[in-house]
C-alpha cells in the first residue's frame, strides 16, 4: 500500500479489517515498525475524533506524532501553478507538501470541500497536489469527497456485530442546518458495497450522490420502504450533489427515529459523529442499546493503525 | 482514586502530598505505570502551566500525551440534555466525553466558569457531564469552582518551606482589573483548612467566598489584622461570590507591598500565576527572596504526576 | 554550548556543521542524551519548517517535545519592567520564562520583530529578556533579526553540494509584497561571512543591511555584476533598515530568473522558504536541477539536532 486515500488503494479490504481486528486485541505488538518513525498531521480544518484516534493509532505503533493546525499555525496556501503570488497567498502547497515529507515518515491531511465548485472539490485538487509533490506515504484525515478511515471503521464495526452472513445495510440520508460535505457517505458506499452485505441507499428525489458512487447500487428514495428489515441503519447528512452544496429544507420527517427503528430487523444504528441529536436523530434511537456510535468512534483508532502499520511495511 | 476534581476525591491528602515530594526526588522511576498509556488534555480555556506541567508529569511516567485545544481545533458543544440541534453548537457534551475516552486512558480537562449564572457554575454542569458520559478517570484542569491540581502543588510547596509544625496561613483578597473566578480561592481553602496550619482568610466586605468553603474558616475583613504573624501570605483576586462576577473596584490600597509583609513573621509569599505585577502584588515582593511563586510553579508537576500516577492504579 | 542564538554563542561552526552531518548519517544514534529530557518549544508566530524540524530533531535524539502557541494557547505578554499591569497584559516576561523554564530542559523561543522601532526590535528585548529570566538553554526558533537555526542548515547545505574549495556565495535581495524582517540575511550573513567562500552581498540602493552584519562584507548594488561567476544564489528579500520596517516597491526586475541564473556559474539556488513563487524568484529557477530548496529544508532537522545535542552536553 502506497497512500491510503480511496478504497481503490488497498488490495484486500477485508485483509485490512481483519488487521484492524487483531490489532484491537493486540495493539501494542508491533512497535518495532513504529520506533524512530514520525507521523505529521496537517489539518486544513477541524476534527476530534480523526485528530486523537490517528494518534492513539500512531502511539499504539510507537510512532512519534507532530500537528500542525495549517490553517492557524502556519502560512496560507497557494494552490494554482504559475501563479504571480503577489496577493495573499504565502506558500506554495507544492513548497508546503514537499518540505513536510522532509520531517515525516507518514503524512495525514485534512481538507474539507468548500461546496462552491463541484468539478474542483471532485478533482480533490488540494490533496492530489499535496500527495503529487509529498514525497512519503500519504492518509486522507478525510478529503473533499472521501472519509476512508471513517469506511474501514465501520467495516470493523459492522464485522463484529452482524448477527447473519449477508446483513441488509441501510445508508439514509437525513436532515441538517448546515451544508455538509458528501465524503462520508460516498467514501461508506464505495467501502461497503465490495463487501457481502445488501446495500440499500435512501434519500429524497434531488438528493442523489454522485453516480460514480451510485452506480450499481440500489437507491430509494422511500425511507420506510428502505428500512424494512434492515439489519444495520446509517443516518448521514449531505448537501446536494445536484444543485452542488445546496441543503434540502422541509425533509425533518427524514429525521431517524424509535418509530422508524420499528421497521427494521431490530437493526443497530450506525452515524459517524460528530451528529445534532434530535435534528439526525432522536436522543432515544442514539442512546438505545441498538446504537453503535461509541463502538464505531473506537474502532477508528484500530482502522488507523492497521492503515499505518500497512504503510510502514507490514505485509 | 477514581478521579481528581475536588478534596473529597482524595482519601489521604497528606499521602498524595508525601507522594508529590517522593516524585520530585525520583521522577522517572515509575514509568511501567505509564507505558503504553495515554493521557488527553482537553482545553476549553487558556493555559501555560497547566497545560505544560500536566505534559511533564505525564512524560515523567512515560506516558503519551494529545492536547485538544477544544475550543479551537473542534466543535462547539452543546450542554442541554433533549435539545433539537438546530443552532450552532455542533455536538453534544455527552457524545464528545463519551468519544474522548475511547482513545484516553486518562482525561484532563479545563473549563472556566462564565461568572454569569452562579447556580450554573456552581453546579460545574460542563466538568459533571463530561465526568458523567466519559469512560475514564477525570482531572479538573481547573474547573468553574475549584483548581485542585494548584492547591496540591500549594500544600507540597508550604510543607517543604514550612519552618514551625502548625504555621499561620493567610489568604488575603487583592485587586485586579478583570472579572477573575473563585476557583483558585475555593480550592485552597477546601485543601488547606483539612492541614495541620492555622488558616486566616481576609477580603474587603462583600467578597465572602461561598458558604461551602468558607464554614468554619476564620474570615476577616481587616487585612493589617489578618497578616499579623503570619507565615505564609497567599494573594489571589477573585470577584464577587454575593454579586455574583462583580469586580470590586477602589480597594487599590489591599495590594500586598513589602510594607505589609513587615507585619507578618518574615512570610513567605505565594500566588498561583499568572499575577498582573504591581496590581495585586508589587514587584518588590514578587521578586525577594521570600517569594515562593516559582517554587509553586515547578510544583506543579510533581502534583499532576502524583495524581496521574495514582489514578493509573499506584497504591 | 549554554544557548544557541547568535554565532558568537558557538564556538566552532565548523564542528557544529560537521556534527549536523554526522547526524543526518545516523539520526538515532545519541538517544541516551534526550532520554527523559523535554524540549518546549514556544511561538509567538507563525512556523512550519522550524516547528516541525525542531520536534523531528528532538525526537530523533529521543526528547519528548511540548508546543505552546503562546499567543493562542495562554496569555499576553508584559515586557517593559516596574509596568502597573492594570491593561491588557495578563502575564509578565519574567514569570512567563521561569515557569516555563520549570517544564523543560531546553527551551525554543519564536518571536518575529514588529519592524515599527529599529532599536526596540535590534536589542532584541524579548528573546534578551526571556533568556535573563529561564533557567534553561534558550534556542533561538527565529528572533527580530536573527535566524540562526537556518544559518547552520544553510552552511550544512552549501558544503554539501559545493564544487570547489572556494565558492563565491551571493546573497541577493529580492522583491516582495510585504514588510519582511531582515532577520534571515543578517543570520547568514553573520554564518557565512567566516567559512571559506567569497561572499557577495547585493542589494538596492537604500536597502543596505545594519553596519554590524555587513562590516567587511563586499555590498553591491548591481545584481548582475554581483551575480557574476556565482556558485550559489541565495535570494531573499527583506524590508529597509534605514527607512526602518518600509517596503522598497518598483524593484520587480530584481526577481531571480533562469536568466539571471545565466550569469551564473551554473549556481545552485537556495531560499529558506516560504516563498513567493514568481515574485521572488520564478518557478523555472525553483523547480530546476539547481535548486536546493528542499535539501536546505530537509537539513534543518539535522542543523536543531546537532544544537540540541550540544545543548544536552554531547562534547
Amino acid at each position: 500500500m502506497k497512500k491510503f486515500t480511496a478504497y481503490k488503494d488497498v488490495s484486500q479490504a477485508e485483509d485490512l479489517v481483519a488487521l484492524a481486528k487483531e490489532l484491537k486485541q493486540h495493539p501494542f505488538q508491533h512497535q518495532e515498525f513504529g520506533k524512530n518513525k514520525t507521523l505529521g498531521l496537517v489539518f486544513l480544518n477541524p476534527s476530534l475524533r480523526t485528530r486523537l484516534s490517528t494518534q492513539k493509532a500512531a502511539f499504539n505503533l510507537g510512532m512519534n506524532v507532530m500537528v500542525l493546525n495549517l490553517d492557524k499555525d502556519s502560512w496560507s496556501l497557494e494552490l494554482e501553478d504559475g501563479t504571480v503570488m503577489n496577493q495573499n497567498s504565502q506558500e506554495h502547497i507544492k513548497d508546503a507538501a514537499a518540505v513536510i515529507s522532509q520531517y515525516c515518515d507518514i503524512v495525514g491531511i485534512r481538507t474539507f470541500p468548500d461546496l462552491k465548485d463541484r468539478e474542483a472539490d471532485y478533482s480533490e485538487q488540494l490533496l492530489q497536489k499535496f500527495i503529487k509533490y509529498a514525497q512519503v506515504p500519504i492518509v486522507s484525515l478525510e478529503s473533499a469527497t472521501r472519509h476512508p478511515l471513517q469506511s474501514l471503521a465501520d467495516l470493523l464495526t459492522i464485522e463484529e456485530h452482524k448477527a447473519k452472513a449477508k446483513p441488509k445495510v441501510v445508508l439514509s440520508w437525513a436532515p441538517h442546518p448546515k451544508a455538509l460535505p458528501q465524503a462520508v457517505a460516498n467514501s461508506f458506499i464505495e467501502w461497503i458495497k465490495e463487501s457481502d452485505v445488501e446495500l440499500v441507499v435512501c434519500n429524497p428525489e434531488g438528493m442523489d450522490l454522485a453516480p460514480e458512487f451510485i452506480k450499481d447500487v440500489t437507491v430509494l428514495h422511500n425511507q420506510e420502504e428502505a428500512l424494512k428489515e434492515a439489519d444495520f441503519v446509517y443516518a448521514k447528512n449531505w448537501s446536494s450533489y445536484e444543485n452542488y452544496g445546496e441543503i434540502l429544507a422541509g425533509h425533518e420527517n427524514w429525521r431517524i427515529t424509535a418509530d422508524k427503528m420499528q421497521l427494521t430487523n431490530k437493526a443497530k444504528f450506525m452515524h459517524c459523529l460528530p451528529v445534532r441529536r434530535n435534528v439526525v436523530v432522536t436522543d432515544e434511537v442514539l442512546d438505545s442499546e441498538q446504537s453503535l456510535i461509541y463502538q464505531q468512534a473506537e474502532n477508528r483508532t484500530y482502522a488507523a493503525q492497521a492503515v499505518l502499520l500497512k504503510l510502514l511495511g507490514h505485509e
